[in-house]
């Protein structure tokens, strides 16, 4: 089988830096994780904020820290760091290759949608960002690593298109259209979500928007390659 | 203008894990680096290396330092480590958004190829891999961004494609016919690459094999929205 993931992101309208981050990274022990944290508030502080927790979880991981145990150190981190004062969301999606499961974990008012081949559930168990309070912990779902699976995360640019209209989104019934409309890949999922984000706020994103996409196929890749491709638009 | 980045990526034959490894982390003062390293050798010990070369310089590009000084760190760091006993090669390829340059680092006998439209050229200049010498220093080449552009970057999988049949690969000769083509996708390049390098070992890559490419092309993207995608083969 293969795992494919995608990020799509996008910026607040007439903001030079998104508030969000996005890293991804090999797994000491096989695999990956990806790691995605929105700052509070945007621009350059949001920006530091982001980056600051991305990098703390992306180094344990490396080390080969539990992600649960990732996840509270870089909010432990931030807590001093910021004497409790700034908070940020943060998700962790890891392909764990040592005990062949997915593993998300959320600190993230927003949920999480999780689908096998088109049965859409919410992940949405109350959970708080980083940052404000002492040992905070995160939510985790294991899960055996299995075709048909598909998980979406994304940060509250997503929860929030649409408000300067009162309008609202509805990501789970979005993602059940894309599922329902074929077989699409993790890019066209994030794509689509977030073009319909975009859609919702007329062009002038309200928020940082980033989505990712994780899909599990039972595509046999040729030569067992494995494939990164990165795009990024460069202002004039 | 859009930049992008490309990795394909092949393990050796009958190895159980590939010692090269390959990470992209955001800059803190905007734009991207890609990191290569090559572990001496091959399997766990050469991936142990290859992590702890490119863990070093990506936490050191994401504090801001320069890209040769992270290189040269990284080799100062091995060659204490491991008593200057073990090598890796190593390559950075960086997007600076602050300079708006792309900065390529080369700690590596093999060449990068670099191409304005179809014209290219090889940066083949004597460099040694980082951790077998006190105060190895990497050669830098840094040239405006624009359009046009392409840079392509591999291990020595592709220098040693075909060497067990006395067959040899010229990438330049490869690159050149895959740019005169048309417009190649960097994937369709990096891909082109690594797939005729397994043609040449006849299937049975003779080494890990890791390819880059970076292209600067002017395509708008609409709201400017920033993607990567990543697929992960795995095996039963």
């Amino acid at each position: 089988m293969e795992v494919q993931i995608a990020v799509s992101k996008a910026k607040k309208y007439a903001s030079s830096t998104s508030g969000d981050t996005v890293e991804v990274i090999e797994r000491p022990n096989g695999g990956l994780s990806i790691v995605m944290a929105d700052g509070q508030s945007s621009g350059r502080g949001a920006k530091w904020v982001s980056s600051f927790v991305v990098r703390k979880v992306i180094s344990l991981l490396a080390e080969g820290v539990r992600d649960g145990a990732a996840a509270r150190a870089a909010s432990d981190a931030l807590f001093t760091e910021k004497a409790g004062k700034v908070s940020a969301t943060l998700n962790i999606l890891s392909v764990d290759m040592s005990t062949r499961t997915l593993v998300i974990t959320r600190n993230n008012p927003a949920p999480v949608l999780l689908a096998l081949d088109e049965d859409i559930k919410l992940l949405d168990k109350s959970s708080v960002p980083v940052g404000i309070y002492r040992d905070t912990r995160p939510l985790i779902t294991e899960l055996p690593l299995q075709t048909g699976m598909t998980v979406v995360v994304f940060t509250d640019g997503i929860v929030h298109a649409g408000s300067r209209d009162g309008r609202v989104m509805e990501a789970d019934t979005c993602l059940q259209s894309i599922l329902e409309d074929g077989d699409p890949t993790a890019q066209e999922i994030t794509d689509s979500l977030l073009e319909h984000a975009i859609k919702l706020d007329q062009g002038r994103p309200v928020d940082d928007t980033s989505v990712i996409a994780l899909r599990v196929t039972p595509r046999i890749s040729e030569n067992m390659v494995r494939r990164m491709v990165v795009s990024l638009p460069i202002g004039l």
